[in-house]
């Protein structure tokens, strides 16, 4: 495997695009990460999504689909999709394509086109993460499978709701001053513990939001494309991917992320390093209890003590571990087959020093962890400046 | 890339599985390949899949699940889709990873489960293969878009309906030995030209049939399996995959598989062989014109003169070229998302020798190609006895 560098990358902003198909948005983001990397184009696509066929837009195929709407006809192209794993997924193999000399030049794209779906739809659609035979047949929602291990975990370590303001809080603060984010506004504690509940203990203010977005990556051997100099190159330097069962009533412990455990192991060996030099973290705070799942079984906090981590401040911009520094999915938004590209695409930006206001001191190394389901399905991927 | 070979297929029959789920299917492809192959542990899952989101299964992340009930409880898994070329890129996929040293052994499972879906709903559900906005939105079916092109190559080198008949009376022929097909009874010519009109020029006989379906192979580096004498070892010497615009109307020759010519190009070169060294082809009869087109892009036929091959015999397990030897999707059936896998471990057995009664002479190099759409995404692959 030859080492992989990220060339570029583009963004669509996460809002409700309602005058534009989910083809345009990928097509958007594609343009983008082209541009960004100064190439017109590149020999393989792989697209992310998760709802498509699901919801509505009732187009399969949507690799070939992109690649000919963004002038690349012909080149290879395919869709990887794991849920809201999707993207992590889609990025995985792209690297492993360019990693193994297979192709040169791969362009990761993630798509979700969600608003124009009936709230009914959504919910059906999203629980489609869940087991359609034991979970979802029983009629939960994506939001109630993910409150009933909230709920656990308070009961295991005896955290209150307030004890997980400090995630969301950190989140929209991240998100006011990311352009690229849905929900631009900071929240208080206050705001927080008097959000409308959606199931029990999950409010609101737990929750992301859904949303139309699209986000690409130009990946390409790192020997071969040493930049121009513009920038400082960035390398993927680990990557992990590992599943659990989907249904969350047939793992041993339901609060811990057997996935998440073995997929950083997996990343950490392969960047030959350990959490404590991770310096920021984009995880995947789909709710607020995943941060702080996601903080455990990666290694960094101690087992039942993730909520710790927010309020000692360890998660802030300044702290010692920065997370969701463009919003997370808590406030940049979660278009959920898209996600973790976005992911991706934040810790470039940071190793870049081109994350604006949103950029964070000592931008070294940077790790992304993407989750289908609620557990199901863990990527986690390592980037460093180099 | 290392080279990668086969170790072991598992294949269950195409048929109406009522009493059987697609999870349940998927574990059954597994488990008989983990056991071809001596195996009980793979490194990772690549799962495809065309319609369980669109058509009411309502269960994605797949790769994970299926991953589980197979008791393979946290290895690497994904989904790859192409419409109905999704087999062949998850093939692909499973290939790139394991020639690229990234896993050792990769287990490429195909599944679809379409009968107990309503005819309207399957049929909007294939529908999704065409371009949403500009063909399946006017209303055509899948099959009235292959009727178009039928027509229009009817037109353009003047053959009759009559003169496709050659490769549904092999296809059936052949199935009719094949224990794993759907229609296992021979048809004549008379049959053929007086079967039900489905779209003119399309009738019941130029047609794939749908259904219930699973298939498996493992993928493993060729140079640490050498097998134990017992068969001979299969290596996959080539692959390719193209893309062209999933629309027809956009195409400048309609009638001419772009994707199929530079998909098998590539597999050419990397194999280092002609079309001339191929001994039998699995093609994509998912229509009879289908077969047609794809013996003219692969370099087998004269452009336009694709029936010929039908008409000369060409096509017999005793002919120049062997096609559809299990029956092809035309007979042996068309789980349209595990059909690209069928397709290669049936191109597998035969290089084995382990047809049976499907065995055709000679079979030392054999090519599989996978078609997404009408046409948009094409997989080629080459395997040769090694």
């Amino acid at each position: 495997m030859r080492e992989v560098a990220i060339l570029g990358a583009g963004l669509v902003p996460v809002e409700e695009h309602w005058e534009r198909s989910l083809v345009d948005l990928a097509g958007e983001a594609v343009r983008l990460a082209l541009e960004d990397s100064g190439l017109e184009r590149v020999d393989s696509l792989i697209l992310s999504n998760m709802l498509a066929a699901a919801t509505g837009v009732a187009q399969l195929n949507l690799g070939a689909q992109v690649a000919d709407w963004c002038g690349l006809r012909g080149i290879e192209a395919f869709k990887v999709e794991a849920a809201c794993g999707s993207g992590g997924s889609a990025f995985r193999a792209g690297l492993i394509a360019v990693g193994s000399g297979h192709v040169d030049l791969a362009l990761v794209v993630g798509v979700e086109k969600m608003s124009q779906t009936t709230g009914p739809a959504t919910t059906a659609g999203l629980a489609t993460a869940a087991d359609a035979d034991y979970e979802a047949a029983h009629g939960p929602s994506f939001v109630a499978l993910n409150a009933l291990i909230m709920r656990r975990y308070q009961h295991e370590y005896g955290w209150q709701h307030a004890d997980f303001a400090p995630f969301s809080i950190n989140a929209h603060a991240n998100a006011a001053r990311n352009p690229f984010a849905r929900l631009r506004h900071p929240i208080t504690e206050k705001e927080y513990a008097r959000a409308r509940m959606i199931c029990d203990p999950i409010n609101l203010l737990d929750s992301s939001p859904i949303g139309d977005g699209a986000a690409a990556v130009v990946l390409a051997p790192a020997s071969q494309f040493r930049g121009e100099g513009r920038r400082p190159r960035v390398i993927v330097a680990g990557s992990g991917a590992a599943t659990d069962s989907i249904a969350i009533h047939d793992r041993r412990q339901p609060t811990w992320l057997t996935a998440a455990e073995r997929s950083s192991r997996q990343a950490y060996a392969q960047a030959g390093l350990g959490p404590e030099q991770i310096d920021f973290f984009e995880l995947h705070d789909a709710f607020s209890i995943m941060a702080a799942l996601s903080l455990e079984a990666c290694g960094f906090a101690e087992r039942g003590q993730g909520p710790r981590w927010g309020l000692e401040g360890f998660i802030l911009p300044t702290g010692r571990l920065p997370i969701s520094t463009h919003g997370g999915l808590k406030a940049r938004g979660h278009p959920v087959g898209a996600t973790g590209v976005y992911q991706v695409a934040e810790v470039a930006r940071q190793l870049w020093g081109e994350a604006g206001p949103n950029q964070v001191p000592r931008a070294g190394i940077g790790m992304a962890q993407n989750i289908g389901g609620s557990g199901a399905t863990i990527l986690t991927h390592i980037l460093r400046a180099g």
